[in-house]
């Protein structure tokens, strides 16, 4: 896999929107704080400071300590791996030197956390060893160089999605015949993470909120753990869950009625609001494909609800999903602040993202479903099996 | 915990030496990439753009996403958190104009990468929230608070840490009954992992070179992992390895000889190296207290090895151990550039250290030992009971 991706990254590098001479990543301590890129690309940490560099010419050179290189030449990813014991400045400034790249891409970015793996103060040690030199006015950020290798997945990594998707979703089955009306949130979790464990599968984010669970109406934010509150008869019941598979993940909402006694289907209020939500997410998924923009997606599904006379829900469309649920990168997102300039970032084939809007029922609670889908050569597929009806607890 | 040791630091921002106004965290999709001081002062990532301010007045704030609010409320650990939907923006800026700090302190650090938990794309978007105003002319290092904050350790963490010393060693302890010549490195890890599976712990480092295990004369680094090498009768055998107990490590190495046929102890020259390095840490460790320099503590030993007609190792001495093995502050070590100004901050109670000298005998291989000591009052104590006499594989 990493070869793979390595020689997808230089593929990248030489495409004519990108243009990048050397792509460099700077790491230490990564079992303190690691570049994301890291073990996606190398497979392993580094001790000391180290320095990757991936030309444009397809050259590839480490710069690691003394007792790091065993390591790193077992990888057999790199032409020549260079091991210091004091300062790694020479070999540093002779790479540089020898190949004179242009446009030299570091691992910082305001918008992408996932291409943001470079520190400050490595940043600041960077730049003290190229004191003196033209190098230090040669940085861009990598945010497109890892948007791209990140976004666009091979087979592989879609096909460990997948079965990260289909263990989510069997786990989900297992749902309306086991949890009553009676169950604590944390009960209906406390199930969800027994299921998981006996599957083996990791969770893929924080285990005190994967799985989250929101029985009835509630202003709680989305990413709150599941608490004391009651499963009561007339509610809605929501969760939020997904599992690593192979180092990918699964992210998923579901949605559930509990049914009053007497009854044998859901109330139309609550009927309404399931609805709006499959056909806002049916809406975004038709317009999806390679070139258009994630603000254009979110906007046709918040327009969407909002025409149903609900409020707006108060978060982005959907997000990419790969090593990490929130896998950075274009969002389906609305034009706030906090999102940066990723809605605005053209869709490529083979991004993987997550479509869950949500509305608010001030009787019953949070209707909200979040999918899975891939963009493709003209369009996009499903990789959940999508929820068409609201599932039902007696 | 968490409340323990935010106390702790609003002590240390008020100390003589240190005097920081306010002390500022960035924090921002913790799943991608977590600033290290996060699960150590707050217990919890944050999926937005998030700022943790702590004030020298003891007042204590957060600033997080709408979606987050709820979570970081159940902590209890903040006088007022402010969500934001847009942007964290304006929250920011009233709070420091309405406390104006003269210091803040970021956590940006070019020579601890434990105190280097703010990344390059999170320090521009800071700038850029701050243009206009003077705040971002009075950034400076953190390193001084987190380097005390991680090093003062409490009876707590110090009675965690010694739990996960004697969880390794008795699985040392298991080693020469177990093992015999003919096995590979590969095999004697194993065993270990197996071992290690049964405490249910998780090993300290990166488990494909904890343990690391090295037999017979080599060059390959400290840092690499087992190979299919065979253990011979006449070598040494070495091991680095460590486990986790409740969020804190061990990290210990032990030397054992492999007795051959008609041997009942190892050679004269194994016995002088063994003794070398069990004297040179007993002199290094009578040389340890409050205030002394550890490039102090890592000439002693370095100097001796070299007496006694060895080469000296190529790395520090020792380095601090807690949440992470590599814990980070200042170092056991030489002046190599490497280390930075680590090695030349002064020792302090509380802080836990590793000694591990090597040094390599030419025909039977390398004689190392990894003690952990900690930093008393008025001199130290060993927390590892010490490798006094070399173990024997018959």
């Amino acid at each position: 896999m990493e070869k793979e991706k390595i020689a997808q990254a230089i593929k990248i590098l030489n495409e004519k929107d990108t243009s990048i001479d050397l792509w460099m990543v700077v790491e230490k301590e990564s079992e303190v704080l690691s570049d994301p890129i890291m073990d996606f690309i190398i497979g392993s940490g580094a001790t000391w400071l180290s320095f990757f560099l991936f030309f444009k010419t397809g050259e590839k050179y480490a710069i690691v300590g003394n007792l790091d290189i065993e390591k790193f030449k077992r990888l057999e990813l790199f032409d020549e791996i260079f091991a210091y014991k004091g300062s790694p400045k020479e070999y540093l400034l002779n790479l540089l030197k020898k190949h004179d790249p242009k446009k030299i891409a570091l691992n910082y970015s305001i918008d992408s956390p996932t291409a943001d793996g470079l520190t400050y103060g490595k940043y600041l040690k960077l730049v003290e060893f190229l004191e003196g030199t033209d190098f230090k006015n040669r940085f861009v950020s990598s945010e497109s160089i890892i948007s791209k290798l990140r976004g666009r997945k091979s087979a592989e990594e879609i096909r460990r999605i997948k079965k990260a998707i289909d263990i989510t979703l069997a786990i989900y089955d297992k749902i309306s015949s086991h949890v009553k009306p009676g169950f604590t949130e944390k009960e209906v979790a406390r199930f969800i993470t027994e299921e998981r464990k006996k599957t083996g599968y990791e969770p893929s984010w924080e285990e005190d909120h994967c799985p989250s669970v929101f029985a009835g109406p509630q202003e709680t934010g989305a990413h709150s753990g599941p608490t004391d509150k009651v499963l009561e008869r007339g509610q809605v019941v929501n969760m939020d869950f997904g599992v690593v598979y192979d180092k990918y993940c699964s992210d998923l909402q579901r949605t559930w009625y509990i049914l009053k006694e007497g009854e044998t289907e859901p109330p139309a209020e609550v009927m309404h609001g399931f609805n709006t939500i499959v056909e806002s997410i049916k809406r975004s998924f038709n317009a999806l494909k390679p070139g258009v923009n994630g603000f254009d997606i979110d906007k046709i599904c918040r327009d969407y609800i909002v025409s149903q006379g609900y409020k707006e829900y108060p978060h982005a469309l959907g997000h990419q999903v790969g090593r990490v649920a929130h896998d950075g990168g274009p969002l389906l997102a609305p034009a706030w602040e906090r999102y940066g300039n990723l809605p605005f970032t053209p869709l490529e084939e083979g991004q993987v993202f997550t479509i869950e809007p949500r509305l608010y029922l001030e009787k019953q609670g949070v209707v909200t479903i979040e999918e899975m889908v891939v963009i493709t050569k003209d369009g996009a597929e499903w990789l959940s099996q999508p929820q068409e009806k609201i599932y039902l607890i007696k």
